[in-house]
């Protein structure tokens, strides 16, 4: 395990004392040490929160900034964050005009947020929450609620944190932040393994020359395992579900492209000129491109493609000002 | 080999592609396919140019954009652009007021550019030059013309570019950027190898449990191969070089860390707390830190660690806006 850690299980702590200290014009501590807050005093605004395991950096503290989330509660490697820690979040982001809790379908953050909401609720902080279900790989479209949230969440943050930036209230933060990851379809795939610090082995396989299509962000099984493909008919073995899922024909998109961790960038490039290409094929136009890693797995090798409907309402949402460690527009 | 590519021997041409499609804001093509321009026409001011092989991103080519470089001329991986492409890329960034070519110090690079530089004097383009030579491990400070250059050439292109934004002339660009780039002292680790797609096999090994303390971008050999340390001792070998180089005490530094591809973004921001330590420990001053994949090396693990002293003269330039992929202001 080639890694840059001291104790293998205090990395999240170490790690956390860290961004505080490379980045004290993003990032203030809060009263709990798992809860990072934006530095700048946010005015009378609803509050966006959001929180997930650690390993997927930049998310999820990189998108607590200036147009994005303004507290982040941050989880042990690939686990949830507690409920003290979401509630802590809460706290640092409510303004009095309520938060939006915005972050994926796992059974650890469902049972965490809702927890620390009943909590907020007994301190007078009101708390509505999203839920991304964006992954088509992980359960069919008419079962949407088993639905695993995987990079379709930056467009979450980004579209609800824009609401919120603009003094939208808190019920009109939820209904954009909704419809922003209801937009978004993702599947990612899996051509490398990773190791949790604290395990020191691999947490699951792909023999090479192969790829897991369909991959969870933590490994999670996928569709299949298929012989690894070149990067055109890659493109094409993620392009079919997400088409297959919404009716994108003839709309604008937003398209992001994430690596895993270990794939070089020029690779994410290259996979998204043959999506491009496809998209160009099928009547879709793409908006804009987001190609890069923002949202990744430890040092797994592979990408996720979110495609995400756009609509007048969305898209001055999605290039609205945003500044942040992971996301800058 | 896990990659995300078509035929290896097109993997170059194919990633330019994508990045042409993904950043249409930021690239524009030219007469030259592996030239590429920034898309907003500049105004009357110095052209910034650098240019180096592939595999690095976001290096090169990232750092084209608003307060940074112009045009980027791009190799093979890991391989010298030629001296048409550098010819070309001087070409895109003249604007009448001559070229600052700011590149490192790499026996093809120094060939190349110096054959472009002739061909640009004979269509009446004046270009100067800045090499960088940061890498404290490639050669003692007595012989710092042998000096590899390293991340500190990102602080050569935003110094450089900065000046060049507020139409310094090309004299004092030159002069700026060499400043710049003499302020650096930077080392690397390398924690584990990586793959050249056309080769297809690891370029070199490093033994796990082990680290390779000055390693290059490339793979050439550091200092020492040492048993991996914890991430405050290997901030301390990376510091003892770096500040037995120049002396930092009682200065304004700004720090770079970047990741060589696949060390979780976590592992850099806890491997800079020790160096924030260590540096206010001596006296010295962090007015900056940026820490990320700013300089990779395709899918190594390892980091560099760059300090950059600091006067009154370069800050601002440091702190001056830009907008680019790879950084942003």
């Amino acid at each position: 395990m080639q890694r840059i850690i001291n104790d293998p299980d205090n990395v999240v702590d170490d790690a956390v004392r860290g961004y505080l200290r490379a980045s004290p014009n993003l990032y203030a501590a809060t009263d709990h040490p798992r809860v990072l807050k934006y530095a700048i005093e946010t005015p009378a605004k609803v509050g966006v929160v959001t929180g997930g395991g650690s390993g997927h950096e930049p998310a999820f503290l990189g998108y607590v900034g200036d147009g994005l989330c303004d507290a982040v509660a941050i989880g042990e490697i690939f686990s949830s964050p507690t409920a003290d820690a979401f509630l802590e979040a809460f706290r640092a982001a409510d303004r009095g005009q309520g938060v939006a809790c915005l972050y994926g379908n796992y059974a650890g953050d469902n049972m965490n947020v809702k927890m620390a909401r009943q909590m907020a609720e007994m301190e007078g902080i009101q708390v509505k929450t999203v839920i991304a279900r964006d992954d088509v790989a992980s359960a069919p479209a008419d079962q949407r609620e088993k639905r695993r949230g995987v990079a379709g969440e930056i467009m979450m943050w980004k579209v609800g944190g824009a609401a919120a930036a603009r003094y939208d209230d808190l019920d009109e933060v939820i209904r954009l932040a909704q419809k922003a990851v209801d937009a978004c379809s993702s599947i990612g795939v899996g051509l490398s393994s990773c190791t949790i610090p604290a395990n020191g082995k691999p947490n699951f396989t792909i023999e090479p020359g192969h790829m897991e299509l369909g991959i969870g962000h933590h490994g999670e099984p996928g569709i299949e395992v298929v012989p690894l493909p070149n990067a055109e008919a890659m493109a094409q073995a993620m392009c079919d579900p997400i088409l297959a899922d919404q009716d994108f024909t003839g709309s604008d998109v937003a398209v992001l492209i994430s690596g895993l961790g270990a794939t070089p960038v020029m690779e994410l490039n290259l996979l998204y000129s043959h999506v491009a290409d496809r998209l160009e094929t099928e009547g879709i136009t793409v908006h804009r491109a987001d190609i890069g890693n923002y949202f990744t797995s430890l040092e797994m090798m592979g990408a996720t493609l979110t495609v995400m409907k756009l609509d007048e309402e969305l898209k001055p949402l999605v290039d609205a000002p945003a500044q942040s460690l992971a996301l800058t527009r």
